[in-house]
C-alpha cells in the first residue's frame, strides 16, 4: 500500500475563505523550462530621480508639484479607476443578465519614502512604522466619507507586477461597494462563526469563533513543526498559507487576539508589525538575490467603525480579522515566473511546489538584506 | 441630472457564470503607461526546427521520438500535472480547516500541425476541423477512463501566456474532481435553470431554461446594434461577453439549439466552429499586428455521457452549454499588456475600456490576415 506523501502526490487543497481549491503538483518543479524570462530588476536606482513623479520637488503627470516630502506623501491618483461621488443613477437593465451598478470613491497614492532606490525591504522599521501610520489616517479619511463601503490597502511592486515608478509606493482605492473577493472572505468568516464552536484560540465579536484566529492558532501553536511558519514576533505570524497559489505567497496576520482593522492595533502591535513587515520584505529580497516582486493587499473590516456607540466586542461587524496577502510571481530565480494561465484560469490554480516546502526555502533565509551583508 | 453613460462611468457589472462583480473603469485608457512592455513576439519562425520537441521526427525531453505527423499528433505530457489512478487514500486532516483531497488523472499535449511556424490564425479551416476531431476523440476517450470526473481542454499561446514552445500546441488536462471554477459555473447554470422560467431561447435538458442559451440569444439576435457580438455564422456567436474581464476577452458559443459538449456537435456545426475560430483568431492576430497571446479553454459537460440510456434532453447532466473562453492579455498594443495585480487580485477585476468598446474594435478589422494580404 502506497502512503500518502503531500510532495510526491497530486492533491487539492481548499481555501476556506474564498471556498475554491488550489491543485498541487509537487513534482512538477523537475520540468525544465524553456519559456520567457523576465528581464533583471534594475538595482542601481539613483536616490533621486528628476524624470520621476513621485520624487519630492517633482512634476507629476497631472501637472501638480510635489512637496518635498521627508516621510510619506499622500495624493489623489491622477488617473483614478473611479470618480467621486454623486454619479448618475443606475441605468436599466437591458436583460435581467446584464445588470450595472454606477461605482464612485476615490484612489490614492502613497509614497513610502522620499528616496527613489529604496523599498520596504532596505527601511529601518521606524520609517514603516510611518506608512503602517498614513495607511491607518486615509482608511480612517476615506471610511469615515459618505458612500463609501470600502477601502482597499495594496501595493504593486516590480515591474512584472505592473508597477509603472520603482519608486516605493502603494495604493488605496476606496469604493462605494465592497468588491468580490473581500465580501467572499467576509460572507466566509460569517459562515464560520456562526456554525463553528469556539476553541482555545482567541475569539471574535459577540464572544463567537474567528476562522483565521483559528487557523492561525493552529499554525503558530500547534503545527510549528511542519512548517508553514516562516516568521513569528511578539504578535504577527508569517506563514505560507495551507491553500496558497502562488509559489511564496504569504499571509501576515496578528494571532494574539482578534483585530479588526489596522485601526485596532495598539501602539506596540504597530512597531511589531513595522519589525515582521521589515524581516519579511528582506527575506523576499534575499530569496532570489533581487528586488522580489509582489502585489500586496490589506483585508479587514471594510471601513472603520463609524462610531464607538457599540463596544468593539459587541460589533458584529468586527468578524474581520485582520491579514495581509503578498502575491509574488517568482518561481525558481529573479528571472523565472510562475505562470497561472490555461488551466489555472480556465478551471483552477495549480502550484508546482508544497507550501510546507516554500515556507522551508524562505525560512532558511538570512534576516540581513543581501545588499547590506558587510564584506 | 447627469445620465449613466457606461463608457463615461466607472461602474461594475455581474459575470451570472462565476457570480462575481468586473469593475469598468473607461476612462482609464487615457492614462499614459510608463511600465514593463513585452519583447516582440517571434515571427520569422522556420517551419522546421531541428531543436524543436513537437516538431514531426524529433526526439522529446522524455526521450520518446515523435512520428512524422502530418496533420495532429497527441501525446502524454513527460511532466503532467497529475499522475495516473490509483494514488493512495486521503490523510487524515491535522486540523478541520486543512483538508488534502488527492487528484489522479492525465495530461495531454496536442500538436496542432507539423509546421512549426504556423498558428490556429494561420491554418485553413479544414485543418483546424482537424483539431476539433482531436478534442473530440481525447475527450471521449479520457472522459470514458475509471475516476475521471473532468476534463480541461485549454491551450497557452504565446510566451507572455506562459507558452514555452511557439510549435503550435494545446492541452488537455483529465482529473478525478471537477475544478473550482467549472464547478461554480455548472452550479450557476443549474440554479438558472431550476430558477428562470424559459424565454423564447433555446432550452436545456428537460425543456429548462438555459443561462448561456437566454444570454447568447439576447446578443445574437435582439441586442446585436449594442455590439458585444464580435462575429457570428451559421451555427456561433464569438462576442465580448458583457462581465469581461481581459480587455479583448471573448467567448465564442453556439447560439441555435443547446449544445452541451463538443461531441454533441453535427457534422455542420462543427465545419462551423472551424471557420469562426479561424476567423476570430485572425482578428486577433490583425488587432495589434502580431502573433496574439491569450489562453483559451473549452467549458462544456464535464465528461461525455458514459451511455446512451437516458435520452439527450432528459439527461439533467447536459445542462452545460458549450462555450469557449478567450483570456488574451494586450490592452494598447503588441508590447502593452493589462495587469491584473494588486487591486485585482486583492479586491476584484478591473478593466480600462467597455466590453462594447473592445468588441466594436474587433469588428472594425479584416478577415484577411495581415501577414497574407497581397501587396
Ligand atoms: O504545461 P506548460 O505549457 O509547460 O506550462 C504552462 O501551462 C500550465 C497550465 O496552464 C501552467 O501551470 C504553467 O505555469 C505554464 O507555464
Ligand atoms: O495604478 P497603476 O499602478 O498605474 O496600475 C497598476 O495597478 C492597477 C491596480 O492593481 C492595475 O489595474 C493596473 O493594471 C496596473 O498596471
Amino acid at each position: 500500500d502506497i502512503h500518502f506523501d503531500p510532495s510526491t502526490h497530486p492533491h487539492r487543497r481548499l481555501n476556506p475563505l474564498t471556498g475554491e481549491h488550489v491543485l498541487v503538483s509537487p513534482h512538477r518543479t523537475k520540468r525544465p523550462w524553456l519559456g520567457q524570462t523576465e528581464p533583471p530588476q534594475q538595482s542601481n536606482l539613483p536616490q533621486y530621480d528628476p524624470q520621476c513623479y513621485l520624487c519630492p520637488g517633482n512634476t507629476r503627470a497631472g501637472g501638480q508639484q510635489n512637496e518635498k516630502y521627508e516621510h510619506t506623501m499622500v495624493f489623489e491618483n491622477d488617473y483614478a479607476a473611479v470618480l467621486p461621488p454623486p454619479g448618475p443613477p443606475a441605468p436599466p437593465a437591458p436583460h435581467p443578465l446584464l445588470t450595472t451598478e454606477p461605482v464612485q470613491g476615490g484612489c490614492d497614492v502613497i509614497c513610502f519614502h522620499p528616496r527613489h532606490d529604496l523599498t520596504l525591504a532596505r527601511l529601518p522599521p521606524k520609517d514603516i512604522e510611518r506608512i503602517i501610520e498614513e495607511w491607518c489616517r486615509i482608511y480612517k479619511k476615506r471610511g469615515a466619507q459618505e458612500g463609501i463601503e470600502y477601502v482597499q490597502i495594496f501595493e504593486n511592486k516590480g515591474a512584472m507586477m505592473g508597477c509603472s515608478n520603482p519608486h516605493p509606493h502603494g495604493q488605496v482605492w476606496s469604493l462605494s461597494a465592497v468588491p468580490s473577493l473581500p465580501a467572499t472572505e467576509l460572507s466566509n468568516l460569517r459562515k464560520y462563526s456562526l456554525a463553528t464552536p469556539p476553541s482555545d484560540a482567541p475569539r471574535g465579536p459577540l464572544n463567537r469563533s474567528c476562522l483565521l484566529c483559528d487557523y492561525v492558532h493552529f499554525e503558530a501553536t500547534v503545527a510549528q513543526d511542519e512548517g508553514r511558519v516562516v516568521l513569528k514576533n511578539e504578535h504577527w505570524v508569517a506563514l505560507v498559507p495551507w491553500w496558497a497559489i502562488w509559489p511564496f505567497e504569504i499571509m501576515l496576520l496578528p494571532y494574539k487576539r482578534h483585530i479588526p482593522s489596522i485601526v485596532h492595533l495598539t501602539p506596540e502591535e504597530k512597531a511589531s508589525f513595522a519589525e515582521i513587515l521589515s524581516r519579511l520584505t528582506i527575506r523576499y529580497d534575499n530569496l532570489f538575490s533581487c528586488s522580489f516582486a509582489y502585489s500586496m493587499g490589506i483585508h479587514q473590516r471594510p471601513v472603520p467603525p463609524k462610531s464607538d456607540a457599540v463596544p468593539e466586542d459587541q460589533d458584529e461587524e468586527n468578524l474581520a480579522h485582520l491579514h495581509l496577502h503578498f502575491a509574488p510571481p517568482l518561481l525558481r530565480s529573479a528571472s523565472v515566473r510562475k505562470f497561472l494561465v490555461g488551466f489555472e484560469l480556465m478551471a483552477e490554480p495549480q502550484r508546482d511546489l508544497t507550501p510546507e516546502q516554500a515556507a522551508q526555502r524562505l525560512r532558511g533565509l538570512s534576516d540581513v538584506h543581501y545588499l547590506e551583508v558587510p564584506d
